[in-house]
């Protein structure tokens, strides 16, 4: 018989247990973050309708992009971001949340879409959600802010410093209107900014020049680019309010205890959900990542699901695009990680295994992380080697003489020294009291 | 425009936030007891190869059973279990784990066929397994029922109490070699072992009849289920290698501190994996919720996808079984989960707000949960409305007095007591220093 394939499906991610434990200590730390700062932690369905994943009805186009299938009538798939069952949720539970309700989500997403290099076709984010409905002060925006740094800085020694960029759709809306644009052309203009990264310098200003076919309207959008909005104060009152909003949030921002913030007009986050300020995180060190978190304010997010107006300001972190990434290319030092246990309990001879157990026992009742070799009348030398394997700081060896006794010989496997040791003081040395 | 539907798809789980956080932390103090018991956690692709999930080739059945999609030329779907993706990353990194290899997962699952009350389509299981190469210990089995029993006793308070029964494999089939049985019987027998709860004691009789056509056989049978092995001791010696296993078995979970343990042949689980001991738990304050947990020991975990033969023993718990029904039934109460955080900070005015602010940051450094209610221009009336709503213990009023002499108005929301403290004071109260 033809064994089975034992490789993941190409884009699926499976971490080794060293792997995993990093990845584990950096989502608690960042959890306990999101917990301290008072968000509820949700934890949605991975399956949604297709008819809330999606408007559009041109089936087979979304089935390339997301992974889709059909039960009985019904046509669902996996969610590709958080927001959209957040705001099903939301809609849904309008009488049983307290608002500004805070929202977190940590879990896996699905794009259907053929793997490519850092990109997942299942992978982590952290999303953290403000919502009020009619109204939701802007300050909220400073503290989602405030909370994604906190949460990146919670893991600072593995990933390093962070920076955020504030940019601000209503600039954009006043600036074009200032500039007397049609729709289509402000439209086109919106794509060409999203892109301007990946096009360069050159094919943007050619794109604009197509659009608007007008040098002065080219070159004052241009000039965002090489001087913010500072040519654009006093032009109009729309322009004046976005401005202001943004210069006042920095402000905000400051008084959050924000590092690293500034304002840059090239942010935009694409084109679907977002209407006011937007933003984006780096990591410092790490630049080859791109877009470590991103998110933005959204006026009207759960329009599909309900009559009452939700406002929201949101983010996701890429946890997975973060962590599985700098993991991999050996930026994070797995080291601390390799050890499984602190204690390792050894057992020569079934006989002595009542004692054993029972000393493996008192270790787990202490809360000390603890294995036992239950193979009893495996020989010393393979016991040694597995402890030995698994990193173990101490083993806790028992033949005759230990039970008779009722004490452990612990062996610390760093310096090799042993002692015959009462179990209350092998706790106390784990311990280091 | 018709609205979208806001209730997730029929056996889909979504819980309240208060329901989510008793979720969370019975999960957590489970998760922290495999950890303390040097279990790794593992966190698997939930999407596998069709050709991985099952080995029949009747597409269609296998479609009602599962949620089954295609991408390109790659059939593919949903883990209904965490054995079938355990087994594939085990056989594919055996060069990188050390065994004895203690895994564990905490993950969602899917089962395609439509919801039925208390059965979900997507659920979370908590597994643990011990795996070993060529050969594995029964203490190994012992110690997952020990873990097992751990874990449920961590949130005892919540679950109640907990007792575990086990069963042999290799009893039945000395058994049924002692009674001379043919292959097609001892299949048709244990199915109807395997189904006699379901169909009550005058048919499965009815059922051994037909099977056997034999009254003494019959009968040999039927005793098991009401004197266990008892009239089986000295009849082979395959029968007393299978009793002895058991008995001496249940002296090292007794050794190992486990409570509530019984031998139940009736205990089979089934009729795939299993090959040797096997056992159930049930809560004993809710027989209504049937097995709580249950697993044993297989002879060849992984064969279909290595020529290393992997001896396992593992379990899984029914976590979304169990916690999702009792917070439903109202058997868990949830009121010491209403609270989502400590302090509530209150800014009256704009003016106030970089002090509220920074009161805040202060609070959440010191790792006590906080949230803000950051539209200061919102009367007092509805800013502690917000807070009596989600049962914040105390309110941080600031306003222009607090500001003016660096203090805050903290608010007992129970006793409506009110004082003014700086913030190191107001950090030790919340503490209960």
């Amino acid at each position: 018989m033809d064994l089975k394939p034992t490789k993941p499906l190409s884009g699926f991610i499976e971490l080794l247990p060293v792997q995993q434990r990093c990845f584990d200590e950096c989502a608690g730390r960042m959890l306990n973050v999101l917990r301290v700062a008072g968000f509820n932690q949700l934890d949605l369905p991975a399956v949604e309708r297709a008819e809330v994943l999606t408007d559009k009805d041109n089936w087979d186009e979304i089935e390339t992009q997301m992974f889709l299938f059909q039960k009985g009538d019904t046509k669902m798939g996996l969610r590709y971001d958080g927001t959209v069952g957040l705001s099903r949720y939301v809609a849904g539970h309008l009488n049983d949340l307290t608002f500004p309700f805070r929202a977190s989500q940590f879990s896996k997403r699905y794009r259907g879409e053929r793997a490519q290099r850092g990109r997942y076709r299942e992978f982590y984010q952290m999303d953290m959600d403000i919502m009020g409905i009619n109204s939701l002060s802007t300050n909220y925006d400073a503290e989602i802010i405030s909370v994604i740094q906190r949460t990146l800085n919670s893991v600072s020694e593995f990933i390093g410093e962070n920076a955020v960029r504030v940019g601000s759709r209503p600039f954009w809306d006043a600036l074009f209107d200032y500039l007397e644009m049609t729709d289509a052309q402000k439209k086109d203009v919106f794509v060409l900014i999203d892109k301007k990264d990946k096009m360069g310098d050159a094919d943007f200003a050619e794109g604009l020049r197509d659009t608007l076919g007008d040098d002065d309207k080219e070159n004052e959008i241009k000039s965002v680019f090489t001087d913010g909005y500072s040519g654009f104060l006093n032009k109009s009152d729309k322009l004046n309010l976005a401005i202001s909003e943004l210069t006042d949030f920095m402000k905000i921002l400051s008084a959050f205890g924000v590092k690293n913030a500034e304002i840059d007009l090239a942010i935009t986050r694409g084109l679907a959900y977002y209407t006011g300020l937007v933003f984006e995180f780096k990591l410092l060190n790490h630049p080859e990542l791109g877009t470590a978190a991103g998110g933005g304010r959204y006026a009207d997010l759960a329009g599909k699901f309900s009559k009452n107006k939700i406002i929201g300001v949101g983010a996701a972190i890429g946890f997975s695009r973060i962590f599985v990434a700098l993991m991999e290319s050996g930026a994070i030092d797995l080291s601390r990680f390799e050890s499984l246990v602190d204690v390792s309990v050894l057992c020569m001879g079934n006989e002595n295994l009542s004692y054993a157990v029972s000393v493996l026992n008192s270790l787990r009742d202490a809360n000390i992380a603890t294995v036992a070799y239950l193979d009893a009348e495996k020989k010393f030398k393979n016991q040694i080697e597995y402890a030995d394997k698994i990193k173990t700081r101490f083993s806790a060896i028992i033949g005759e003489t230990e039970v008779k006794n009722q004490v452990v010989a612990l062996k610390n496997m760093v310096t090799g020294e042993q002692q015959s040791l009462s179990v209350a003081d092998v706790i106390k040395m784990v311990r280091g009291e």
